[in-house]
């Protein structure tokens, strides 16, 4: 008989762990284009702490550029999958602040949340973790005290608090306001192909400290080709249909592959088609950025 | 008998709670003026986290200008308030550092700590959150062991490591040192006011991600003329009292309020009167800087 | 003989706590060339949180110039020594990634351990601290779950990983993989000397945030010539082997000892001999920078 409670009780508690790894666990990071020289995302951080003590801070990055949705779109992407099922990601880059753009909460499949306004910096996490739920954030509820005066800190005042709430588990996701349907704002992109032996795509993004190239060309779609390390591909980078760029890039394991200063492809730690100079920075050498305007083509240099 | 003395062990530990949660937090806050490229601010975490390791630390900014004592105390008047009372924060912009300034902790009205030198940093937060107490650090007793030899980082061996043992609650506030009269070194500045129908005031601060203009005028030196959104205001910008700029800004509740590249005007998350360009750098288009040689002329524009 | 229980639990419980104190603490410290402008960094972070939530995780800096070795070594040597034993240290700067560079913890002397490729980053702690230990990371039983297909980002598969888990506990320091010589890749640099009077000694590292001039003269070789303040110096810095600046610089104690703008000699916060300007920049004055073709001569100047 007590034996029997006691496993009746583990099995409980055993529900509980299990229930609460689904749940919130205390984790928030943090995104915004706010950058970290003034107090803003200080205070953001103490109004969250000031929620619950237990909350373990983190930011993902206070450098995107002023207003680009659509890399706050990619550095999401880059980064949610890393954390626990659990975390909570509040990402503040809104130009449309005080229009009429909805705030929402995203709950990925993979069981992470996003608090965000929804314009458009859900767009890549939407489609590659997928989306379990998306709810509207009631702001009157859900908004610091005392708070409104004030029209234009909704990062502070929305979104770190409910975020923080919401990490700490003093709201449940429910709580957070009405459902919506599962459709997030997207931003218009060029999707990878393979057509005819050529590869297209954007360059989604630039590996900004060291210059590298990334496209949004991803290893199943390399897989297609076959192709093995050694194997030299063909690149030709356009800026709105105009060739920018023409030349070889050796596909390597390691930046070591080649001479110091050359090309090469690679992998990046996205498993994406990416190009990159040893020891120097692509972008810097031959004047590439990254956006929608910026398109790749790539084939296999069948003879060497 | 054992009842009883179990009971008054209660009070006495809900007692203590009681006294803790009014007292330090564990939460710890650092500013200074290193920046983050080198070792400086983690030794100065190493140093905390190793007096203990409950505390939790956070950064304010380590991008204030190198010995900028005005933009320190800018920094923290913005920050301070949205921590939970107890939070100790630590500021080391000290371009004084080895001469006869003081080493003080100054405690709010609202009960937040600042550890800093008394050089001017906390000029702002005394005028606007209000002195509870100032005491003098012993930095005989409040010093990192066989730190002695180190002239020139007191940031590390003095201001972290006093901060760090205040905010665990090793030391109390009374061992910090002798209690100074409840008076701060100020730096000298034009307070903003309203005569005849015209604002002046200082440009204190610039929002230096977005390039705004913030100004030292308050929303209940706006509200004194009731304006509303949609009002237009005129603008003239004065530095060394020459003007460089003039040019009208509608008062407005949201950036989106105004055509891209257009000027509006706002109150900032700090409800200080402020002007801006829709998705651009006011301060970058038209060459304007903050500080005591910047100031600010504003009227209601009454016949559009 | 209840007693005695007891007595011996507690003496069990001092000898668990004794032995916790000199091995892992929680405490994860991250350095690299990754800047903080993308999510590499947030996403390290995300792995070692997904591994233990009792994690304590701070950054060193990742602001380490892409490729620097050199750089990266000088950072560990200047903070390590602040954090408590038991603290673990990944840093990753690490051009020969995918190269057969080995990856390895190394255990100091004074109980912090380093995670790292060991490409020259260990030299200065291994020289200042001492090696306890080294031990070569086995990558097979020591890498994040499901990452064996991504071959360029090491620093969050198998460093961070390997690091979180060695931080909280989860692996010993012998399950890391096994033991090598106590012997690191070592980047040769002039070492300080004294002879006939004349200090010689490379710059090390420039004070980046205030452009003073650290060197790797230290204060046991100044004692040698009994120096007081307000002995003046006289300094000749070289740029492989062509002079570059020539001048007096008075050994202070505090900045404030000279007018503002002019040279002073001091030991900076590693007590290490330091050459400033007094509220200005000596590297950029002067157009002096560091590394291993930076040279100085020093002498006391003995008339005035």
């Amino acid at each position: 008989m007590i034996i029997s409670v006691k496993r009746n009780f583990s099995l409980i508690f055993l529900l509980l762990i299990t229930h609460l790894a689904y749940a919130q666990n205390k984790i928030l990071v943090l995104q915004s284009d706010f950058g970290l020289k003034d107090g803003a995302v200080s205070a953001m951080k103490g109004v969250a702490i000031g929620v619950s003590p237990d909350l373990k801070i983190f930011d993902l990055t206070h450098e995107i550029p002023a207003y680009n949705i659509w890399e706050a779109a990619y550095r999401l992407v880059q980064t949610v999958p890393y954390y626990p099922a659990g975390t909570v990601f509040v990402s503040v880059v809104d130009p449309g602040v005080g229009t009429s753009r909805k705030s929402v909460v995203l709950k990925t499949k993979t069981g992470q949340f996003i608090v965000t306004p929804d314009n458009g910096t859900l767009t890549l996490v939407a489609q590659s973790l997928g989306i379990a739920a998306l709810r509207q954030i009631d702001e009157v509820t859900n908004r610091r005290k005392d708070s409104e005066k004030s029209y234009t800190f909704h990062g502070r005042d929305v979104y770190s608090y409910t975020g923080a709430r919401l990490a700490a588990g003093i709201i449940t996701y429910e709580q957070v306001g009405a459902e919506l349907p599962k459709q997030v704002v997207e931003i218009p992109y060029q999707k990878a192909t393979l057509e005819n032996g050529v590869w297209k795509g954007n360059i989604s993004v630039l590996d900004v400290q060291y210059g590298n190239i990334w496209t949004n060309i991803d290893s199943e779609l390399i897989k297609q080709a076959k192709i093995k390390y050694g194997d030299v591909l063909h690149l030709k980078i356009f800026h709105q249909g105009k060739k920018i760029y023409e030349g070889d890039a050796p596909y390597s394991q390691t930046f070591g592959a080649v001479a110091e200063g050359k090309p090469l492809s690679y992998l990046n730690s996205l498993l994406q088609l990416s190009f990159a100079l040893n020891q120097a920075s692509f972008a810097e050498v031959h004047h590439i950025a990254s956006g929608h305007e910026w398109s790749v083509e790539v084939t296999v240099k069948k003879d060497k």
